[in-house]
């Protein structure tokens, strides 16, 4: 059913040519086709609070510039995450002012700060345990700071020295959401998440070797978690704990 | 170090028998022993916000209610997960007033309305995908409630007819967080996060057969969920999700 | 939204008090919630052509009689699976002329040659690999019987013994559809899709010890089939794989 | 034993040479020899309504070619499948009109409007989650057209944005079959199995990363659907949807 | 097609009212139904050298008792594996002098001296690593004696005391074939691999815990084996091993 | 070989009937038959410096009393593991001064002290993480001990409130070994072996529900752990654990 | 134990110097050092009467090329499996004569007639299910004919097409092995050893996608054959398989 | 907490300007910030015995370069494993005397004779079972030489040729302890295990093809293991087996 048909039928039923039941009906049997003029993205900022982010895997250099270019257009800030050196080039040449993170593979341009989304709960804190692990972790605190949340950062304070992480306990307690992301076995989340008492979002990354099974051993540890209040995303999902943090930190009236 | 060998410690320093760095590197090596006269469930209570939830499984009846009785001694609210009916006879002894739901398998005591914890952000949505998902859903309610938070739960609302869910999505949009317990294929918490604005908790249950592996079918599939903001617990853990929801809920101030 | 908002949006609609884009607007927003008023049994049986089918695992016995006595007032056939002796005998009283089919543990009832399904396009031939295999069978059969189907079956045609069903290779050639369930190594459905030009249900079953891992071995044995139409359903799901035949069975106008 | 041995034993038989039951034996003992005179193409033709289709890995771009050229010079339509560039420039020497198909990395020869095929009982409705899914569903596509079926895409319409899949329920539930091509958390299929009355057969894709071990979760999530009537087949394989679905849109007489 | 079927063709074939072409397209088309006649049992017998075997496991006590009694009715020995102490009861009373043992929990009955099989090639050594080996060793054992070979049995003879397994070596390498069954780390193959120049069949067996897989672990080690010539079965599958070796022990002429 | 066929042997070439090259020939060939004469348990007592412990499960009640009433006749120390209560009601009528521990479900007898172990170089400490794993570090506890070692126990110290296992650092650092015993995510063993300078061996235990599957999770964790020098056994296999550090503490001359 | 040390060993036990159970003692305790001065490829070719054969994967061309040469020079047969083109160009130049089997990645030199394999029992087949099976196929069938036996081969007869094997079941039945490679679903085996009553060995390999996992699909299927009679090797083993199966074919005394 | 916010709560605490009990308190809440003067690597040689090994997968050149100048300059003896060529060319610039074993691919610099850690127990034994292994088993040598252990090696010595490891028994029983690496079937270690009185850590390697699944075959395995006080470490984990190796032999006071 397309808008035109749907006016028609709004038309018909005004004029009483349709009644209360049978207008019911049509409603029923067909009841998501009028959708069809809503563009996706519009109806995605209305629904989810945030525009679309690019994930770039799998998509070609024109096809990621020229989704950039719309979202931009639109008046969206734009996130483009797993975006590679060749496609920022493309994408620069299109979006004046784009930005290339490059540890974290994103593209990103707009202001965080000109945003509604600034007026947030507090402060998502990052947590790497290793250096290894600092791309995913980065690609979770830029998509955070994207969607205009403070970030602070605390790469490399894994458990095998647990002062690290200790000595900065302080920091994860006053946080409004604390990402641990980590890789081989996976314990830092249940260590952070016994000291805090805020909501603790858990990135495995694919770090490791043998037995890590590309994260696997890390995924299940933090799905076992034996600190209440360990929630957890896909290996290597930095995107999504960010994208989770910041829905979080947002304030509901 | 016990706290009578700290304190001695102290009045050696204060005294000036011991110097500056003498004391320090006293503490550096030995940074950990001087928390021994904190009993760990007061600790945990100023640490996380809640005190310690009694994990029945593993332990005897008798352990369980001498547990339950000490929690409830000291002013605290009681929740015991994965408890038996016979757990809660021999609770409910020493808990006057102990409740036991015997769907979630949960006893509690204590007068939610009467805490800290009501000072929420809003309401949790707990959503099941069927019948058979609803222990799990209702340890997660249950838990979330015991913390304080209004719940509302939505049950049997699977996507082979998906406009149930979708006639609730008002319901959903307006909650602080959502809950979604569902076994085997586990693809409602991507319908969900997909209709949503808030951050969704998606608990795999181990219901199915065959090649849902107790579970982890649902468990993949969440994990992999291409709706942004799904964060994920383990199988079965209903309780973890209620727990995590309520400190997403908790304000920051 | 309630029925009751729907119809006050409705009036006003017509009344000329909302504007024609905010009418558009307010369903837009909230497209699905008017769907309230369709029980979802109704629903179900409009959307899919069959009623809602018991899965009775996981559910008690009052709760199957209740549900079962339900759907035969409305005037439906009755199809209840993983059903126990106990169940029947609930059902029973509640059901006159309820039958039980033991060995696939099904609950039936009506007559399926009563209704509009009998117009099918052909035979379904239901073919087993060794006699363990037949309750699941069964379970297939018996499904494609009560939705209309003339089913015939050919059991214990393993390929140990490749002659017993290469003999019987004309019936399986003038199938509408072939069901065919196997355990252990799962090679039947492989063979049968090469002698056959209609579609081959493969339905992996538990059968087997060792690492046949409940059925793993024979469902990727399945998917894995290198004759080209072979399509696979859950292991033990022989229900689903005879509802699907008789999705394929009925005629398209 | 070969075709003259065949020939001497009948006419010995017819001669009188030898007895009923000793030919009988004969033939029991040896009974499929016989078939070695029938080349392996045309048998499958006449039993399985459909020639060879070239599967192309693992094969050298030379025996492609060669392949390709004796089943067109025998007047069979071409279809190559996982066919690289170069294999298709080899194929173009030898069969003139022979086109690509880029996306789906499929060669074809020949026009499926003249073919006994047309007369089929519907449309087939090809439906992708993402665009990266689209080779995947191309390969079935086109397969499917191929085999004379008239075909309608509906790419990108995954579950995270609900309403996109709901707009086009009127076209789903008209098909003769639906195939739902997906990855990551391979939610589709429940989805559209939920709103349709017709055979669904679900492909999962190899898309995502982290806990969707290659397709491994779609895959699980498709075989645990929790709508009825969901048929499977291996991770990628577009060729054997789209070849199992032709097979159900043939009519039966 | 039915014996009545294929005779009536010969006839019209001798009678030369069916040309030689017709008559040998009517033998492909439908080449195998001619094997009707054949009882499955006697085919087997002459196809494979030895007659069907029970396999108890899933089969009523009742069905064992019918089919036994009719394999040794026709004069053939019993083997029926996986059999319960209260099938041999029900065994008992039809076939007169049914021997249980119980350790293997195999039922046999006939005289392996009295056939044909016992001019075999040479002696069968099975060995087992563990004590609680010993019953999959010993089903291995009796079937081969069963099908007329002369059995040697080492058991406990792990890999952790090595010597064990070296001061038997003469005795293995004189064998004909040497079973070797092992659970746990399934070692022992690979050991008495490398001591001998005969065929090693391979036999994983449950026994052990945690990361033991129920067999899983013994399975790849022996898939694995550094050792040339060995051979694998499923996991506790002594028949299969026993049956294998006794294949292996026949003279060829 | 026999002892008496090396006797006989050993006399002709002595008395010179056999060249040196004839005799070294005789050995290489059958170069393991003389061990024959040395039974397995003293062997193995002077190989590895402690007699044979018996590993219960598997073994019925009467093996277990006959097998202990040998070790202790020849006075060696008793361990039974896996011993069930109505196994040590056995053992006890054979072994006067038998002693059951419970927990760990280990029959011993003979008093550690009076042992060489007893000159072990220095306390082997056991941590578990959860009470529930207690019953695992029992089983190493009481190994160790009866092996002559000196043993503490620091339980219930997991990583949800770390500050349990910090405040014990000074007891670990000082260890000879530690024991770390840890089901769910098994973090524990990391966090330890960054507190110490000493070797660690990890247990993971089978304690946890849904994705810690029967204890894979924690094996993963500790096989990957961050920290180096963990040593990791078996799921479960406390035994293990407390043979292996009783190896580590022994003295080397 | 040098050679010298066992030397003086034995003068001074022929001289008197020890005691005949000082002696026993000796060699009880180091019964092995005594094997010193055997080189390993003599002590293989008497143990297993097949000199070693290389394993090139992991060795670098210079090592291939002068093992080789070692192996020839003691006159031995060369079979190098899993060797390049370029490990054939370096030992071209030091083995005159070698060949290189470009399909199934086998260096050898030497002449299977002249060897006193010759002797064998019979026929190898070699079957594979399909054309990208054959370079596995053609790796068991040159070890087995460089090992002495005669081969025949079987190529691309899977049973999609059934009478392609069926029609040479003859060939099949009098052979004294069977060897059947086989990929995807792997179920080939279970036809051939329905068919026959000689050993037969099933060759999962890695050809297929998706579901496949590298052979684990096929690995399975074998391993769970309802055939009795079926032995498998590792994915792809080849030279397992036609090692074992000359094994099998060599005639005991 | 830094250094300087410690110091002024020290002298406002000696001044008497904070009561005992707020001091307390204050440390309390805050237990580790007091452990940021310490640098990682200091607090980490006094805390476990050696400084920091660099692990170089998944660092830049430049950044292996500058921590290894880091560490030397500091007077510690420098470990980076998993180095490349290119990593040794950089860090030999600014390390002048570094040296890079190409085969274990690690870099070192300094004298490990000069180092306290030469008062060990005894020898390491580092075994290989294949020739493939030996690169592991180097990186385990070297990183025992490192930290000041004689290290022998036995390489080539697995368990298909059994006498190899047996003949050399007398050393591995001397040993203080001894490592075992194997890929394949990984059943040295549990041979060795049986052979000696001494720790046994096993490192299983990713040596192997098809269901060896890249090491999983031979750490599961050596899990397994049926000889007690076998130790495993993660996958190709030389550099952990020898790391806890010179644990094990370091004395205790």
């Amino acid at each position: 059913m397309t808008r035109d048909h749907l006016k028609t039928l709004l038309q018909d039923f005004k004029a009483g040519r349709i009644q209360d039941e049978d207008f019911l009906e049509a409603l029923t049997i067909t009841p998501f086709e009028m959708l069809g003029f809503a563009t996706v993205d519009h109806h995605r900022a209305l629904r989810q609070g945030f525009p679309e982010v690019i994930f770039c895997a799998g998509k070609t250099t024109q096809q990621v510039a020229t989704i950039a270019e719309t979202i931009v257009r639109q008046g969206h800030p734009l996130v483009a995450t797993h975006a590679s050196q060749r496609m920022y080039q493309a994408v620069k040449k299109k979006v004046s002012g784009a930005k290339y993170h490059r540890v974290a593979r994103i593209i990103t341009s707009g202001n965080p700060q000109s945003r509604r989304y600034q007026k947030v709960r507090g402060r998502i804190v990052v947590v790497s345990a290793g250096t290894s692990d600092i791309p995913v972790a980065e690609e979770a605190a830029i998509t955070a700071e994207m969607m205009g949340n403070p970030v602070e950062r605390l790469y490399d304070v894994g458990v095998a020295g647990i002062h690290r992480i200790l000595s900065q306990s302080r920091k994860l307690r006053t946080a409004s959401v604390v990402i641990v992301v980590a890789g081989m076995e996976g314990a830092l989340p249940s260590v952070v998440g016994g000291l805090v008492g805020v909501p603790v979002i858990a990135v495995p990354t694919s770090i490791g070797y043998g037995a890590s099974y590309r994260g696997l051993a890390a995924l299940l540890a933090m799905l076992n978690s034996c600190a209440a209040g360990v929630l957890v995303v896909n290996v290597d999902n930095g995107f999504g704990a960010g994208y989770a943090a910041s829905l979080i930190n947002l304030p509901r009236v």
